[in-house]
């Protein structure tokens, strides 16, 4: 089985739509998400403009704040600060990378946590941890919700993370190990320091891949039925396609697939779940901030 | 080898009483931990007494506030709040369990961030998993020193941690995974939900055993050669004792001990090590606290 993503954000982006037309008449103003961006990067234009596109899809009401490479510190948290005490903004993210000048987790840490939609906020990883409400970070939401879709229990199972990213791998394992549902797995994350990567990946029940290396997942690190995430997305050369490269994950799709039991394409798999996990932490925050009124 | 948790406390109590004459000759003033305890239980009265002697005998003030099971969760607010505002209390902490009228976490996200050495607070938590400076909760940051003391490299090395509570096997995990020294070790976490604990635990280079569950580990789930770390501590009875009972720890330790590399004790293992960690967070909080003065 394939784990569309397309089709699963498709489903998740018409019941959000009802939610907010219904937030809408009852409130008379739209979810208000706001991105800002330092600088141009290849990536960041494409995934900034994909979220931008979200919003005015569901229904939301959407601010771009561009500034230049050169910011400095000291003006970005100042731009931040503003966001923070607007109360027409309801959730905003600040799109990574970030010049090296400007230190991401003082960054991370000046955004308000109940507008932190992108849950990278420490408390809000704390709070997911421990089974609190909170954001959890949209990629691994994403996969729950992707997971849930499509019925694939996750209770008992064990799951093998590979990479222990702050925005994909740790949160990844938090959410599946908690006392939740999807969740209650049995975790075991593995990342560069790893020795037995091989042995550990081939007893996933369900095998997250997040390393950002290339086709790293071959056909002998996957158990046969497995169910296999790949959240790697990486351009690499190919002359045969009018653009001069080609998307592929972190998993060796082609060989790998015919083993799974499931696996989610690259691209198409997990890239919409993540915007649409964005999209649901907007709307709650709005949600939250409406109901404190 | 035995971990002795008694020699490694004593240890570490020297090398900080020494930091806190320092303290004390350059602030002219001691750091000082208080406890708050609502209601009388045996086991929270040996522990909290423990940490008071730990105090006394490191050179810290510390300071016992009692009240009564009947304390309303408001009134015990009131009574932290009245804490974080305390300049002359540099740490401090709530002994749980708590009576089930109070919200533990409610109490728990009350505490002042720098203030809250038994690192329970979320964002402690979330800095800490991070990698960022924060107060790790003081059993695990005590099994890190005591790795540490041992010289026991956990980088690459495969850990499965029983158990998944918010004061032990979580954080537990998050330290030990994490991009440090010690940490670097590839982690699985098992917990109730886990239905092949016996094939996971077997697998591991170092066992940490927090399921709080009477010598639940029995040889056939320990590696020849592994170290094992014992956190569980419950009385059964005994009718051959004076006081009608012995203590013991998660691990079946007269049959699992003979196959270990390393093995810690029960009691006398982990539990010195806990205080020491807490004695290490309050110095750390005291410092931080005229730092910023």
């Amino acid at each position: 089985m394939i784990l569309d993503g397309k089709i699963a954000a498709n489903f998740f982006s018409e019941s959000l739509s009802k939610e907010v037309a219904e937030f809408e008449r009852v409130h008379k103003l739209k979810p208000h998400l706001a991105a800002l961006m330092v600088g141009k990067s290849g990536p960041s234009e494409t995934y900034v403009a994909a979220k931008m596109e979200a919003c005015k899809k569901i229904g939301f009401q959407s601010s771009l704040f561009r500034f230049e490479e050169s910011i400095s510190e000291e003006e970005l948290l100042g731009e931040i600060e503003k966001l923070n005490s607007d109360p027409s903004i309801h959730g905003f993210i600040v799109q990574l990378p970030l010049p090296s000048h400007i230190s991401v987790d003082r960054i991370i840490e000046s955004v308000k946590p109940e507008k932190d939609v992108d849950g990278f906020h420490p408390i809000n990883l704390g709070k997911m941890a421990k089974g609190q409400p909170a954001f959890a970070s949209a990629t691994p939401w994403g996969i729950i919700k992707l997971l849930k879709y499509y019925n694939i229990d996750t209770e008992g199972k064990h799951v093998v993370v590979l990479g222990r990213s702050q925005i994909v791998g740790l949160p990844m394992s938090l959410l599946l190990s908690r006392n939740s549902n999807p969740g209650n797995a049995t975790v075991t994350i593995c990342h560069s320091k790893t020795k037995n990567i091989k042995d550990l990946a081939i007893q996933a029940d369900i095998l997250v891949a997040a390393l950002g290396i290339p086709e790293f997942v071959t056909s002998d690190f996957v158990k046969q039925g497995a169910v296999v995430i790949d959240v790697g997305i990486s351009r690499i050369k190919d002359e045969t396609k009018k653009s001069g490269f080609r998307l592929v994950g972190d998993v060796d799709y082609m060989n790998v697939a015919p083993k799974c039991a499931a696996i989610t394409p690259v691209p198409g798999g997990v890239g919409p779940m993540t915007i649409i996990a964005l999209m649901e932490n907007t709307l709650m925050a709005a949600k939250n901030q409406m109901n404190r009124n």
